[in-house]
């Protein structure tokens, strides 16, 4: 599409959550982007304009007005628009831009699966039309190649957890029935809706279990490991929140394939990661979270114990980041042909 | 031994320490106790009388200075010696006590594994003489029963795990080679000693593994596995730190044994429970570190996902409580045959 | 009143707040209390009986639910009822106790106040009659001789600043006209209710600054002030949250009168508290949050800079202890003659 | 000097640092340079080459060895110098710079202080020769106009409290014997080596005053100050250690002055700032740590309370930012005549 060196204009839908704030934030330091128009969709307080500093406070200097959410109006002022709004509203907002094949970048969940009934089942909620499916391609970045003009944005579980799965499936090193995914997530993943389990005292000094076998990452991250190997049947896969407002560590347990060795899982990794800059691997020890915050990176430790025949593996992102904006702009720049690293930090907030 | 409502005197060694610190205090409130003596062993400062408010300075209104250690003096003076010196400085110092038959409460790993070589590999450090260690009971309390004078009290990561999974261990409701333990722990739990790993700007925001394969907790889980069902080869058990003061979540995942159902695995936990007062049960839900938080409790919630087959069982437990200190009193009740309950707070702390 | 020895039953009105969750607690352990009950105020889920562990998953172990509140009926069946519902709530529901001068510890803000146009003013509400006024007595308990029926627990910022000023102000030991209070607080004191200044996310990592020149204890700590001192006109008071759960450190700063001596400071604090078991003075050091964090001790420290001819003056408590219902323990003591002490923690929560 | 548009090269000492690891960030970002090298200070494990990733694990894709410190070499290879070691060690180090006139940019405390008995007192060690001192300028970047070629860049809190008392100081809006700061600050402040009051346990659910009327920060202010009014004798000046990683909230109070009208405190600060890209006015409410967290901004509220006749400022800043490696690079580009913003996030880190 658009050569290096364009200058571009994009908008954001729903920049006032947490995601959306942060996808801004990155966008203003964007070096093809020139200008950024924030839009508010219509049935939320139609009447009344709002400002990006309203909901976030940090970003004082910022003087954005909310623009009206008239899609056509925004297929004929930008170049690309990425839509942050949460899953089931999402879903209609963004057919006449699936309809016109205009360059989206979708952080909901709405159009990541293919199959409709998986969505209702999961998400609780009527899916898309089947025909708007198939226009979506599932932008887990470092298996993207020539992506469609409509990108759905992994989710943060899911991104952690099949970056880290990923070399190991693809070239069958574990037992297919032996996946044992435990999922640890700071607070800001659920999101700054109100709700008892988001508050302090709750949160803090605390650690718990929630979803127990219903998150809804759990049927994209099956649909992508089905494309890898059809043959595992499900993962088991828990989610624990932990107190720290960013970051996601997913550790991964699984029997080892018969004749596995250090050797073999670590020329899994090279194979699968040595071209992609935002996977940083590390053979020997396990990263933490700090490893990553505030940047795009996925670092992935493993090890092997020949005691018990299994294999961990740790997986952490930001969650915000790699798990939502920063691979929404990786997956923008893979889109317009840009460097795949373009307008991102090259290192992570320390400490 | 002592019969209820007789006074007695007893004594700590290494009440400066986390574990001996909440010890005091439990032990302050313990009605059948009289008068605490506090020790301080001899290798440490001996020109100097140290005061317990110097290393504790929230226990300003004690005035409690630390005698000098001198096992016949103490035997003569105490009823009973709470001992909660590190691993491997504790062997040395109990040997006069167990040559002498006299009661000790022993919070640390050195008399927990029967086996010398066990200890010496997962210690890296000289085992007591295996004749002592047949003295010893390790002392899990709701597996405790007409104890020896010398309870090898249990660490704070077994505890949680063998209460987790005793009742589906003992009933062989799981495939043996199966069983997976991600372990989460406060940071109370490494102690005192300053170290790169306990400052406040690499835990807070942050999660990490430690100790890979190489817990000295996993050998006291297997030798009381073992006692339960010699099958189980051995379980993959790996510890997360997380940003809490104190408390340790043991998640525990296993694939279910043939024919099992909810019902029989409800009826295993109640089986075992019914009769202790500090396990409390949750068979929908699963408990959060806050629920236990300055209680000797451990609470115990499973799931079993038929998709899966994999059953996971999620116990907590206050680490300086259940997993040191409390259960040292529970202990010292079971010696005593006062009431399991005795002198150990009836509720959490909340918020 | 009652003698000691006698055993008595008590009621709890808003036991599911924090505030009457940690009262709960406190009672349980109680030597002279045999029985609570809890009471549910009747405008709120009027038809559904309550369990008090629905609110406190944590004390799982109880299984208390919250009797209709009838006034007639509470005091036919207990001897003495705590009150622990919110301002502007509890001003009617008390209305019976008062006229027929039963004991009630009162742990609301509705009768601290004197003077009914101060409430207005402070509380945004319709004050209480002020015959019924007369009838509470203000409970700062190391202040609090020969109690009415009705004691109106103080607020926990008033706690704080009165306890640390109290020696200094009795003796006109500063002047008048400076003092200046920077309170710091932790986040229960705000209570359960949903907030956006609640969230994890905005208090982790954080701090700031709410209700400038408006928090509704300034006038309490006034009224008290004036009693010791009429010639101070009025306190510069701030509060500032910071990412604790607990806890409350009142920082005061104020000018020193002339003649001033780290002396004559240290004396007028002896004779303040010398009989005050829960008053810990600190003379060369300031104390921390933690040193009283899960007690009932108010610890203060000072320091006089000639310099600048300032006294600075730390007073810590926890909030929901000395700063709530271990004051209203320590107020039910001196009402029924009790020790002080009974049935409050011996030492703080550590570490 | 510099032209913008030429690249630079530059060199830090002391990268491993808190600072000096954000300097390394921030300097990665800035277009104006196109290479840093990393130099370790000789007297320190000088026969064994490290890499900036052994201490700094989150940059592990940065692969930069640590140089050996030969001053003459430094000064033939980079354009400048920034330095990052701390007080005391610096002072050596940097004469062979100050001697040759080569641009440094000094982190540390030793050339803040004009005079060498106020270092010497503050500091307790030797201080720099008096002609040394003379070729340093005292960085406050809003403040620093045609600066020397080594610049002092100011202290943490010396930055808050500046700025946040700049302009109702210049314009005389104050009593000058009023002034008291309370200043909360995060724990990154205090650098990387091991303490006691730097463990985990003991900030976390904790706050504490430290250095009372002693830390190093107040003669650095007192020197700016009376650049601006000769007449404030001094001020009273507190820091309390509160548990989050990064920022500072320096609380500011004193007495106003005759005739002061919120209308004049207004627009003291609009005549100080409204040209200052990095400060952010806030006239109705007071800021949060958080609305700065990872920028180079300080926000700065005010209140002034009539009845106490007290103004109230609030100033924060990120205490690696603009309390230190922002205002650093701020610094950098006013010496060199880039754009002031250049490099420097133009956002704080949400959420």
């Amino acid at each position: 599409m658009n050569l290096e060196g364009e200058q571009m204009r994009v908008g954001i839908l729903g920049a006032t959550g947490y995601s959306g704030a942060v996808l801004f934030s990155l966008l203003t330091q964007h070096p093809q982007i020139t200008k950024i128009d924030l839009y508010g969709h219509a049935n939320r307080e139609p009447d009344r304009r709002r400002s990006l500093v309203d909901e976030v406070p940090a970003y004082s200097n910022i003087h954005a007005q909310l623009l009206p959410f008239i899609p056509q109006t925004i297929m004929e002022t930008d170049d690309c628009l990425f839509c942050a709004t949460p899953a089931g509203i999402t879903k209609d907002l963004m057919e006449p831009f699936i309809a016109q094949n205009f360059p989206v970048i979708d952080l909901s969940g709405d159009y990541r699966l293919k199959d409709p009934l998986q969505y209702k089942k999961w998400y609780h909620k009527e899916p898309p039309a089947e025909q708007l499916l198939t226009k979506a391609d599932y932008g887990l970045s470092e298996f993207l190649n020539h992506p469609k003009n409509y990108i759905a944005n992994p989710g943060c579980y899911a991104t952690a957890t099949l970056l880290g799965l990923a070399p190991l499936v693809l070239e069958k090193l574990l037992e297919p029935d032996s996946i044992i995914v435990d999922a640890k997530s700071g607070v800001s993943g659920a999101g700054k809706k109100l709700q008892p389990s988001n508050q302090y005292t709750f949160i803090n000094e605390n650690a718990f279990l929630y979803k127990i076998n219903e998150h809804q990452h759990i049927p994209e991250i099956m649909q992508q490991l089905h494309k890898w190997d059809p043959t595992i049947p499900t993962i088991h896969f828990t989610t624990t929140l932990i107190p720290v407002t960013r970051g996601i560590m997913a550790t991964i347990y699984a029997k080892a394939a018969p004749q596995i060795s250090v050797a073999k899982i670590q020329e899994a990794y090279l194979h699968s990661y040595s071209h992609s800059p935002f996977v940083r691997l590390r053979n020997e020890t396990f990263p933490t979270i700090q490893d990553v915050k505030g940047s795009n990176y996925c670092d992935i430790g493993f090890n092997y114990n020949p005691q018990t025949n299994v294999v961990t593996v740790v997986a952490v992102i930001d969650n915000l980041l790699k798990g939502a904006a920063g691979q929404a702009v990786q997956n923008f720049n893979k889109l317009y042909g840009f460097e795949e690293t373009t307008g991102l930090p090259a290192l992570p907030s320390f400490p």
